[in-house]
């Protein structure tokens, strides 16, 4: 008997039962109904699926490395260099640009180079005795430290507070124009290899050929050459909207931003880099206190005496910062069934905001109430 | 008659249908019911929604460019090196530290300077003949290396092996207090721009204003100056949890996070960046191997006789570990539909629910059943 | 009675209201239902929560910082360089590679040492007259840039277009196979500090010990040293499936990938790197222009005269590119909310094909079409 009773439990599990339904024929609530759904079935598809492509797992952790290479040379022919040939090596900074990701500093022209000894009687700032120098503060423009002595020629008169500091002390010069001028003519090329780790999905900006020239002759373009990662950078700085001449007086700043959106159930071929260029020293509302780019740059040496000395170098320079991001799409189940199913609810709650307006809304409301809710006893 | 057909179908398409309920009433059920509605409503409101911004998309891929400046001047008086005056273009590590992303070394003294010459004839080791010395093999805490040759007197003595190395051997030698000793008072300026690309958002850290000054005299301050992001270095440390003092002998490394946390339907000013300092080179469980940042650094000569030699320094610094990170969120539709629909079909499961309770649990269950389920003869 | 209209309408909303169902005896539908839902209910329980661990949040955001060291020496003897001992600080570029998160240059061999002085009377290419050397054009696989002038002996004959460059000229030479042969035996440290900011999870990738030999000695194992990140440049090479001494005279790019995949819920302790390499510089479908990896690199000196003059290596190494990129999950009610329900809104689906079925192609469909549907009169 215990057979039966679960025999009987398991056929009553497979009997089908489905929902009773009362058919109000109110064209008003059923036209209501559909557009409703029509409206859902449209955001579902239209927005969700093919616009937003809701039926796709997406990566945004995109791996990515970069090598750079910048080409040109330059002859510069100044009172305090002389005569001087710059080539990648010497204009670079660092001159090992290639494992920089974040950016390569390429230097206009060397400015205020003056070659430096160690002069630690340098004097500045009015004194009257030992008192009036703190020891230890900074002066001249952070460029020197006070000794803490005051320099008199005697007890009454006025002197000045000792300071160590590099001789000569550092003039306060503004350039008035880019030293290597034909910097605009400079080529960068820019290689980027990127990953997204999720699809296992590989690429590299740069075409695969066997052609070892062609890297040496061509130059990008969006349509014949995608895959020449070679620009001139009169180029970069026209398409960040600016022109070369005004920056490379004071130097600037460019983002050369590398975009991967590829939508990988379109193929391996279709995934394609963009290149975008802004100038990240100028702010959109133009409102900045530092336009341009400088920095300070030493070389060391020592001279027959065996004493230290450095040439200092302020350098006014173009600074490039490379940025990759992108984002990969590939078709996957989990995401698909969350967006139709978001669907399915959503038209459950269509039907019951009908059935709302049926209910409370319609001249025969109170009937349909009657017919729809079957009341116990 | 086709026509008609198809009219009929159209318009029994535009019928409602609604479901027959039967009304049990039931307060116990009932009230749990209920309760169940308030708690999923509660749940999606008050967690999903409010909590955790369910209704908005998010963008975490955060770009960012970092530039830093560091600002100081110290003077130190050493037998090895004499006096020197140092500037941040002589102890920031690279000089040119504004392009790198990761991380500035701050030079805190160097040690260990030598004037080295190349130097093919040191002696280390014991050997009785040539087989004891191996070619090639590592000597001396990996500072030379083994020529393969046993120099000795005569065959019978115990001699030394021949070393290729530098001369003279670099000490082993541990700094008894830092060289800079006012480096504590030496301020960091650190400029990052970031961007939310799935937004079109980007902003930087600095204070958009056309008063030259500002920058060159205030100092970061959560309240009154969270657009000034100059710090002194004293500070970070303290932040970090630190005092300078303890970490400037033998070093450290010092994580600076720049938090980038962005609900852009809040507006555009709203969007701040908060500072995190940490230490890196000591774990929170304090069982480290090595604590402190060091690493050898040399510069190169020719002598009058154009040969090669150079200053070896072992320098202990602190290294600035600059890490952006961010997200950024707005509201969408879709996941806000998503969310939604959860909510709606978790209701369907607690209706789901209380049916079983009714149809199971309670005295009238046999009835309820009865009255649900109508059989089909 | 307002009262008691109130009182009525709350406890109307305490009744409880269930559907009503028709028991259609049919048992093709009621399997295939029943089918249909183990098939969701697996799909939920396998699939999304099992494989896709979908009742977790997930952080792809991962912060990370990145510390190397390299460690060997070796001697070389060179008709151009003389004898020489190179150490890390010798052959890593830059020196200072502990900030560098991108990469570390490691010098194979110097190659094309020349001591150069700058040397504006160097000729190359043939001319008539001084229209026909271009001033300004680069020549000489851009070395030097022309002045302009032809230099010839006298009016009639052809002479050579003078230019500005570094003398000598850089000699076209390529490597006949490595120089510092040992190279294979040197040992990269590489210490990466990583966090989750969503779960405020922080890792080393360093085992926490007291013992200061143990990084000393150890080598990394993947089952008894998991957390000992010293690895060999033969094995690294080895493991990313190519030969050392293959890539060792024209160089190359290995990119060491550390992944982090945790699972939070299984632990701290549970949370292991893995380390991959791979060859970036030669493609999967090996089409590559340029196998290897070299750059040059100067060092300036000035000699007893105060003249400039520069030592131009052309460098060949093997580029060290780290990608840190990770995944952390942990438990959240969120996702786990949202996966449930998109799994009751499916069996919803399901429902509705089944009722489709049922409805119209079965024999009985019209019978059950007119028991479901409760026409109103």
């Amino acid at each position: 008997m215990a057979r039966s009773f679960w025999k009987g439990r398991f056929l009553a599990l497979l009997d089908y039962k489905t929902e009773k339904f009362i058919v109000a024929k109110n064209k008003k609530v059923g036209v209501l109904y559909r557009l409703i759904q029509l409206s859902i079935i449209g955001y579902i598809i239209g927005w969700v699926f093919v616009n937003k492509k809701g039926y796709q797992e997406t990566d945004e952790a995109i791996q990515s490395s970069v090598i750079t290479k910048v080409k040109g040379v330059a002859v510069t022919n100044t009172t305090e260099s002389g005569l001087m040939v710059w080539g990648p090596q010497d204009y670079v900074i660092p001159p090992q640009c290639y494992y920089s990701v974040a950016g390569c500093c390429m230097l206009l022209h060397p400015f205020s180079h003056c070659n430096e000894m160690l002069c630690p009687k340098v004097l500045g700032g009015h004194c009257r005795d030992d008192e009036d120098c703190t020891e230890g503060e900074t002066v001249v423009a952070g460029n020197g430290i006070m000794s803490g002595r005051c320099l008199r020629k005697d007890e009454n008169s006025t002197g000045s507070c000792e300071i160590y500091a590099w001789c000569p002390i550092e003039k306060q010069f503004k350039p008035k124009g880019p030293l290597l001028k034909n910097a605009e003519n400079f080529t960068i090329y820019i290689k980027n290899f990127i990953q997204f780790p999720k699809f296992m999905f590989s690429k590299s900006n740069v075409l695969e050929t066997t052609d070892d020239s062609y890297l040496k002759k061509c130059r990008y373009d969006e349509k014949l050459h995608p895959y020449c990662p070679i620009f001139r950078l009169g180029e970069i700085t026209k398409r960040a909207g600016y022109n070369f001449q005004d920056m490379s007086t004071f130097g600037g700043s460019i983002g050369i931003a590398i975009q991967w959106n590829c939508d990988l159930d379109k193929g391996y071929s279709k995934c394609h880099p963009e290149y975008h260029f802004t100038r990240l020293d100028i702010s959109l509302s133009n409102k900045t206190i530092a336009q341009g780019f400088n920095f300070r740059h030493t070389r060391y040496f020592k001279n027959a005496a065996g004493e230290d000395y450095r040439s200092l170098y302020k350098v006014y320079g173009v600074r490039f910062n490379i940025m990759v991001h992108g984002k990969a799409g590939k078709f996957s189940i989990v995401p698909t069934a969350i967006n139709v199913a978001s669907g399915l609810a959503l038209m459950g709650a269509g039907a019951f905001f009908c059935d709302m307006v049926l209910l409370h809304l319609m001249k025969k409301s109170d009937s349909y109430r009657q017919r729809k809710f079957e009341a116990l006893k």
